[in-house]
């Protein structure tokens, strides 16, 4: 029995055969309208409903996927009450299941990296099973996220590709014949061998964007025991086809988020045709089911 | 009369004789004795404590210093009380007149980036007048930041060279004859330049650290328009001596940031003896106001 969460999101896939984990990513301008508040709402009355919304996809995706991402932006916009929001949506992804990775993103030298690693990871009142990591401080910056998340049984991701076209303007500017994500690459590789502990997979995963099939190929390589969180996929533009380049021989060692193209699947999205809006929860389903049915072919299952 | 943050900081370092940030990291182990709560004090009571001490602190160091730079994470540490505590630092800090550049080093992708920006720059319940920011998702992931400070009268600090040693192992890859945070340098010129209309320094700042004077001069050539924070003084090393190079030929363009060696100052700095802790309060009014003197007279002022 694997005891950290990589362990446990590899057991979830095989036992779900899914690859796939949901972004929830509410935005007000795209809840269905059943849970829209009244247009002149105050901040507290849009984070009940994003709460709502995504309690509901929680309960909706949790046969088919194998992990929930909450991005706290969409959440800290909302201020205070947002952030009571996410902590809501946290404990309802537990209640249907579901492993909450935190698209939180910090990253700062390491005396600070102590802080948000205890309150992401470690006991705070936003703690979650995995968070990503923004690695641009190296070591000593992401050295306590490593430590929390090997102590605690959690994990991290720590941006290595990211998904949006100008990522590439810092990220793969060419450093003694090698793009800097590659040196990420090889900086994430080294910092889950120091705790992995014998297990097949770190605690110390990679963002790799879905937009970058061939690059995946020798990130892969680079990482071998590197569980990748692949972004991108669906709205962003990767597609099922060209995903197996992220995964291991054995179809194993990524999975693969979409947001809006499930979650707000109702207006319309490349697999499936636009519906009625009072159907939202049937889209949801209907896309996180296709999604996961497009990634499986694509792996050859 | 300067419209945007940095005029506004410019011409409080003017009126003040101060190129002072102070940098209000609270550690719970850290706090004077009179301000901790009980051992077995819950999050609201440690988060409480934090903002009596912040909110103390910019009391006794406004005359000296132009701004503050509450770092989020020892907030977030606490979860919602902590963040609840933030607001009020960054109220308490207003009715002390000093403008808050709120220590968030946010970036994400291009549409998760406007909700971040919405939330500390526009409204949202964390707003404060200037962030840190991180350009790891290069000029799309940045924009919505840019484009918020131009709009609002806002100000940015993008992460060019961070003051901790292993930034070093991503910032000072050396790609095409220059490091990584030289070409970081020449984007946040770009960013800059595309809002600036005419005013001496862009709404889009700079963190280089304390602890770098000589890539400093470099760079302070690249973004001319570019006003400088310098975190990294005191505590990390930096000193008044070495500051210079982070200025214009005016004695301009930057403000230098200290935190530890300010705000619990009585428990010893490198430039005064060790204080009472009954008597943290005449500590810190001691601390900012030599290390003001330090860098005014680093500056041959």
């Amino acid at each position: 029995m694997a005891k950290g969460f990589m362990g446990r999101l590899t057991a979830a896939a095989r036992a779900k055969q899914s690859r796939v984990v949901v972004g929830l990513d509410p935005r007000a301008n795209l809840l269905p309208a059943a849970l829209k508040p009244a247009a002149d709402a105050d901040a507290e009355a849009w984070a009940g409903a994003y709460a709502a919304f995504c309690g509901r996809v929680c309960e909706i995706v949790a046969p088919y996927a194998v992990a929930v991402k909450p991005q706290i932006a969409f959440f800290e916009q909302l201020g205070l009450a947002g952030l009571r929001a996410y902590a809501e949506v946290v404990r309802k992804a537990g209640e249907s299941g579901l492993p909450v990775i935190g698209d939180v993103k910090r990253g700062d030298i390491g005396s600070t990296a102590e802080a948000y690693a205890a309150g992401h990871l470690d006991g705070g009142g936003l703690e979650v099973d995995a968070i990503t990591v923004n690695p641009l401080f190296g070591t000593d910056g992401v050295a306590p996220f490593v430590r929390a998340a090997a102590e605690r049984g959690k994990g991290l991701f720590v941006l290595v590709k990211t998904s949006n076209p100008s990522g590439a303007e810092i990220q793969d500017l060419v450093c003694d014949g090698r793009p800097v994500y590659e040196h990420v690459a090889e900086l994430v590789h080294g910092w889950g061998e120091s705790v992995r502990a014998g297990e097949v997979w770190s605690p110390v995963g990679a963002v790799v964007g879905a937009t970058w099939p061939e690059q995946a190929r020798r990130l892969r390589e680079l990482m071998p025991h590197t569980m990748f969180l692949v972004p991108g996929y669906g709205a962003q533009g990767g597609t099922g086809e060209s995903i197996s380049a992220f995964f291991g021989e054995n179809g194993e060692g990524a999975v693969v988020n979409a947001s809006r193209s499930v979650i707000f699947a109702w207006r319309g999205a490349p697999w499936n045709e636009k519906y009625d809006e009072s159907r939202w929860e049937g889209a949801v389903e209907a896309a996180v089911k296709a999604m996961r049915r497009d990634i499986e072919e694509g792996l050859g299952r």
